[in-house]
């Protein structure tokens, strides 16, 4: 077992989850492995109420923040990771598997908070959420059956989570840029491609996908996110008033 | 992924279910991971059929087989194995941690069929039935929460076992004794006990434990376990004479 604090920076992050038996699945496996952050985005809001006031919902399940935007639920976490199955789709962010990626994810609940995503039981994550993630996760099933139940693959995710490290975690010397960070950065990089006329109304949102994936390749530091910023923020101005004085 | 002979070789065995939903969670779990035997052990007969039938039920779960016994369903079996959670007691057979007792089943698999059992959702597997493995397998759950869910421990410990083998296995040059053959030797072993009036009535129970456990151990191959049967036929016909003698 890892010690509290290291597991209390992990957010356990469902997404659009429909059966109020899988969020008290999910919560059951996270007290299991000693996790107690649970984050809920858009559940069907009866399914999450029955869940938490179930007879018997643990402390955890009561706890459990409700977010209207994953991106409210990733604003404090450096590291945003997604959990996939092996069929669905061609995602553009890299793709490890299970073990590797809890890996990483352990690593870096050394020094900062992570998020880990499931996505709904119909669908998974979308493009749009996976879109936020550093990278995506996969449990190795077969492929002629991959879907896996919601409540096993947190499961799952879990026990790979809390293993312990082989080696002593390498702890960076600088604090990697908060998911908020990077969503301020995106959007106003994105309010600006839009304004400049780069964005094509049909391309709008695979633009906005290829832009976050992006930031998130650059592994930027907080600091120079902080800069860009501030840098953006100022070209932001100058773009905005040439927009405002083309259609005078 | 394993090739499919290999992964056919294990018998996923659920002792005393209660819940439909668990065994079909664990059906689930089996076919994500490439495994397809399943046997169930004296469920709630009413629970077996409702899961067999449920509408959507997998091929899997209809091929299901149901065993009045677990000596009858892991009678083919030369490696037994149990799973628990850390709490429950102080087992008198090996545990391992699941990941290395994983790495024992693939390997054994590569020749011979292996049997993993899972006990009830309130009791776990009982004394008796620990008695029949050669070791047991823990899922590393915090002391305080050990408890898993029965659907989630099954999908946790498939996902080990479905894991590839890092080292090339090594295949034993001879063919390990059966669960049948070590049970009739067992019994074989009881029976003169019994009637040699080693066994009293207040340690009947104990005695079948130890002796059973002492045989899993022993590692018999399945030619000395022939043999030993055949000097134990020998020598119980014996001791039954005595026996008829000293009541006449």
């Amino acid at each position: 077992m890892l010690p509290e604090e290291h597991n209390d920076r992990l957010r356990v992050v469902l997404v659009a989850t429909r059966n109020p038996l899988n969020i008290g699945a999910a919560a059951r496996a996270m007290s299991n492995f000693g996790f107690r952050r649970l984050r809920v985005v858009q559940p069907f809001e009866a399914s999450f109420r029955e869940a938490r006031s179930a007879v018997g919902a643990s402390e955890l399940l009561r706890e459990a923040e409700l977010f209207d935007s994953l991106d409210e639920a990733i604003a404090d976490c450096s590291l945003v990771v997604g959990t996939a199955s092996i069929g669905e789709r061609q995602p553009e962010v890299p793709v490890r598997r299970l073990d590797d990626g809890a890996g990483l994810v352990r690593s870096h609940l050394h020094h900062a908070p992570a998020a880990v995503l499931f996505g709904s039981e119909k669908r998974g994550l979308s493009n749009d959420d996976i879109s936020r993630c550093h990278f995506l996760m996969r449990i190795p099933t077969r492929p002629a059956h991959d879907s896996m139940n919601l409540g096993q693959a947190v499961a799952i995710s879990l026990y790979e989570l809390a293993k312990e490290d082989v080696a002593p975690p390498v702890v960076p010397e600088r604090k990697p840029a908060s998911g908020e960070e990077l969503e301020r950065l995106t959007a106003m990089l994105l309010s600006m491609l839009a304004t400049s006329g780069y964005t094509k109304p049909h391309t709008e949102e695979a633009t906005a996908e290829k832009t976050r994936r992006m930031m998130r390749r650059l592994g930027l530091i907080s600091k120079d996110a902080e800069l860009l910023t501030g840098m953006l923020a100022k070209i932001r101005y100058v773009v905005d008033r040439a927009r405002e004085r083309g259609s005078d």
